[in-house]
């Protein structure tokens, strides 16, 4: 990769599409915008005749496109994701504008790997890939109708992109953000021990787990943060550890806490 | 028309488009951003099944948009056009970002009709076309892949106009600009005036033409100033046709000069 040009950084990441004319009008936007590099999460039809007569002289990015298994996958390397949504959801992750939002990204895009996140044709991004972003973007739309075809959304980030390089300096980064792998790592890792020492009491954890990202997408963990944490969890694993078995010496009848915790460790599993 | 939402006074644009899905997707493009009025000049095909597919619930725009048999037909009582280019060419008339141009053509759309003008999938606008345009705007894209598609065009100008919406403050307007029939009427009458005094003395009067169109361009001529300058047009030919009765009455034998005009109108009528 050019390390002089920071669209060379930036992935454009397609969940889900339904019709591959869309991918192929979609990678035609990229490519008008000198982005290159498409990720296909579980595309319905792809490589496709379709796709290929909407790229329209983009046959090189669809050549290209990395079809993933799963977001984690077309994640992998990123420092900075930017998730589209069309709703203003309660889902209270920052939502920013695309003008503000691509100054950002491309500050990251400078050095490292980032993202631009498009969710399917019919309902946008699920929850759970929203809470892998660490910055959601609404285009400003009119309300009665504001869905945007997919194509034409990437045409619209791509060229919010293309105007903020054109004004970009660049700067020393601030923080060097820990890849998409090593935070998903921190928070597998988080959970688990929650529910080990009992704060995930309910059989729905994914709304505490949500929120948790929320905080940590804003702070930006690094490398050596996330290991810091996961040294805590890991020793608040074994302190736990430590009390249950002492107390378990010295209540020799099974108590009703540590089984609660097996119960959710069970729901957490399955 | 509300007179209070200058996006009602915005026309879009196009011309003899050879697609009618790029029809459809502009018009599902246009109402994303609260945009309803679509003129189309010579149309391959429509209405068409391929437009209604890809306008996806915009089929209200695609079902009252205005069929022209040419572009003064769509222009008729716009006061201010925006023609697009995907090339920076040695036309002369100020070429703008679209963030430049979308605020000017909103503070028109305050009070009067405007339009944003595109042209063929596959050749643009021609110079004729962009002659009747104030101001062209060139979307920023990567050189060697500059094409963008004219429906994800339509998507990011209409995209760019609501930004400027959001932004917008009415002020009372510099000048009143005259409607385009007007500016055109006035053209025709400088043209045809230019050649009865001689002044145009070539076979291809086009290119001084274009010059002369784009200094009315940046001046946004109003109806009072039009009826002044084709006043003075109308005394000019009386005056070179008393210059040339007295000139043949003086020298009975046929001049050169004269010749030379008549030519001139024969090839401007042909």
């Amino acid at each position: 990769m050019n390390k002089h040009n920071p669209l060379d950084h930036v992935r454009v990441v397609l969940s889900h599409t339904s019709h591959p004319g869309n991918i192929g009008a979609a990678a035609r936007a990229m490519k008008t915008m000198g982005l290159r590099h498409l990720y296909l999460i579980n595309p319905r039809h792809f490589p496709d005749s379709q796709a290929d007569a909407m790229a329209a002289g983009a046959d090189d990015v669809l050549r290209d496109a990395v079809v993933c298994g799963s977001i984690d996958e077309a994640l992998q390397g990123v420092v900075f994701t930017v998730a589209m949504t069309a709703r203003l959801r309660d889902i209270s992750i920052e939502v920013k504008t695309p003008r503000e939002a691509m100054p950002l990204l491309l500050q990251q895009a400078a050095t490292q790997p980032v993202a631009l996140l498009f969710g399917t044709e019919m309902s946008g991004l699920t929850n759970e890939e929203m809470g892998k972003a660490h910055v959601l973007v609404n285009i400003p739309a009119h309300p009665d109708f504001s869905s945007l075809n997919i194509a034409a959304a990437v045409q619209v980030m791509a060229y919010e992109l293309t105007v903020a390089a054109q004004n970009y300096l660049p700067v020393a980064p601030e923080i060097q953000p820990a890849p998409h792998e090593q935070v998903e790592g921190f928070f597998a890792h988080m959970e688990k021990t929650l529910f080990e020492i009992g704060f995930l009491t309910t059989q729905n954890p994914a709304r505490m787990m949500q929120r948790l990202r929320r905080l940590y997408a804003r702070a930006r963990l690094e490398t050596d943060e996330i290991n810091i944490l996961r040294g805590i969890l890991s020793i608040a694993t074994e302190y736990n550890a430590r009390l249950r078995a002492r107390y378990q010496q010295e209540h020799p009848i099974t108590p009703k806490q540590p089984e609660d915790i097996s119960k959710h460790k069970d729901v957490r599993e399955h």
